[in-house]
């Protein structure tokens, strides 16, 4: 997936891998992409997209990939392991493992398939929202290092700010990778990682999380992404529901023009 | 999960496993739930969360789960083994697959976890609409086997039917097991996939289709679920976006009285 303009990027020395053999590498965590624990989940996931991207076998583009967060993710090294459980004709189904220390610290499967025309139609609305330009950048100072990666433009429901009265743990923004770099499946599952969890947004304070499993649909393929270029996107995100222990988020992806490139879903941990 | 008032539900024979060791197990498919190529989807996830279900060393409840369909099962019969890839205090990561011939038919990932009380709070509005009482049932004559195993009552987007003109791929229907069963995670991750796809919905017709991907978030814990006893849930599902072979779905479903059990998402394969 990475090509020269983009591989000394940080996010792309945050999800490198160096071969160690057929389907399996090495990595190692980035401290641009630190969290309050571990790295940010939105690298330690697109460098588990990484490695099926850059699998021998690989067919197609990316259609879904599921992250399991099993345990934190210690600073330094880890390995990873990719292998297609099966290939069809059009499509193929992936298993992904990163490991430290022979213990399975994060997971992935995904699904891979040969986009091709069809019917289409987006029934989602696009927001109706000032452009990225139009709104300031918002401040991230004493936030974890990971979040200074990405310039965010917050339209409602900002970090401890304002909820929207009629969606509480509703927030749009515009963001994109800070420095900007083009759009691609790796910098895109890290982006729709990047909204802040939705119980700090609808609580505005921050309280103990971890997301345990995160889904990602991809509905744009890789030219409609180059095409995105380095622009901002539009992320909007909310939960649905909050309660004993766990809630989810789902969230839409949108480019300027308002295609719609990704729909991503999440279940996350809580203290409250 | 199951007791002895389900155990004899043609559900409860679909999901059958018997066991063959420690986290190995074989069952069969069901001619009742036959779908147009193989079994219905819904029961096959089901009968992965059943091994989860069944395994000697779970803990806790379902929080999530993610099936990959990557092969049409055949009619006869399948093995399944599910495995914990890691078990914390309070959650627990898994492995599920099922096998025909030493393929991977059907593969799964859950997470279980120890719920506890904390904050709550359900963002998303309970539908205004009539009651399971008030509605017909929808005639399924000529519709495959699966569909004669559930009674569903349409509110709009029923097949072939007028769409709702706001929302063209929206449907919304109260569903339950037919014969009545009382609730529990495996009846409702069945219930789950019982939207019929939002394409014929939104087409007015059936084309081919596929589920590659389906996530089940799980709100409700065990005694709420047994508290719905076999009461009609209401479902609501819709599309965000159809193109280049794939469109998205999501659905929520609620008890009677207004609590959010599920929320769930699939990427499906259309040819159109």
């Amino acid at each position: 997936m990475n090509n020269n303009s983009t591989r000394n990027h940080p996010l792309d020395q945050a999800v490198a891998l160096e071969s160690l053999g057929p389907g399996r590498w090495r990595g190692h965590t980035s401290k641009g992409y630190a969290n309050m624990v571990g790295p940010f989940g939105g690298t330690t996931g697109a460098t588990l997209l990484n490695a099926v991207l850059s699998h021998e076998e690989l067919l197609g583009e990316p259609v879904s990939l599921t992250v399991n967060f099993t345990a934190p993710v210690a600073d330094g090294n880890f390995d990873v392991i990719a292998r297609p459980v099966r290939t069809n004709r059009s499509s193929q189904h992936w298993w992904v493992e990163m490991t430290q220390n022979d213990e399975v610290v994060t997971f992935a499967t995904a699904v891979t398939a040969r986009r091709r025309e069809t019917w289409e139609s987006t029934e989602l609305a696009f927001p109706q929202v000032p452009q990225a330009s139009d709104l300031e950048r918002f401040a991230l100072e004493g936030r974890p290092p990971w979040t200074h990666n990405y310039d965010m433009r917050f339209v409602d429901g900002a970090l401890l700010g304002e909820p929207n009265p009629d969606e509480p743990s509703l927030s749009r923004v515009w963001i994109r990778d800070e420095p900007a770099r083009p759009l691609d499946f790796v910098s895109l599952s890290a982006l729709c990682d990047a909204f802040f969890p939705r119980i700090f947004i609808r609580r505005s304070k921050l309280v103990p999380i971890g997301t345990v499993s995160l889904t990602t649909y991809f509905h744009a393929d890789q030219q409609q992404l180059q095409e995105t270029g380095n622009d901002h996107i539009l992320g909007s995100a909310r939960s649905n529901h909050f309660g004993k222990g766990f809630f989810d988020q789902s969230a839409e992806m949108w480019s300027r023009n308002g295609l719609l490139l990704a729909t991503t879903h999440q279940v996350v941990y809580f203290k409250e």
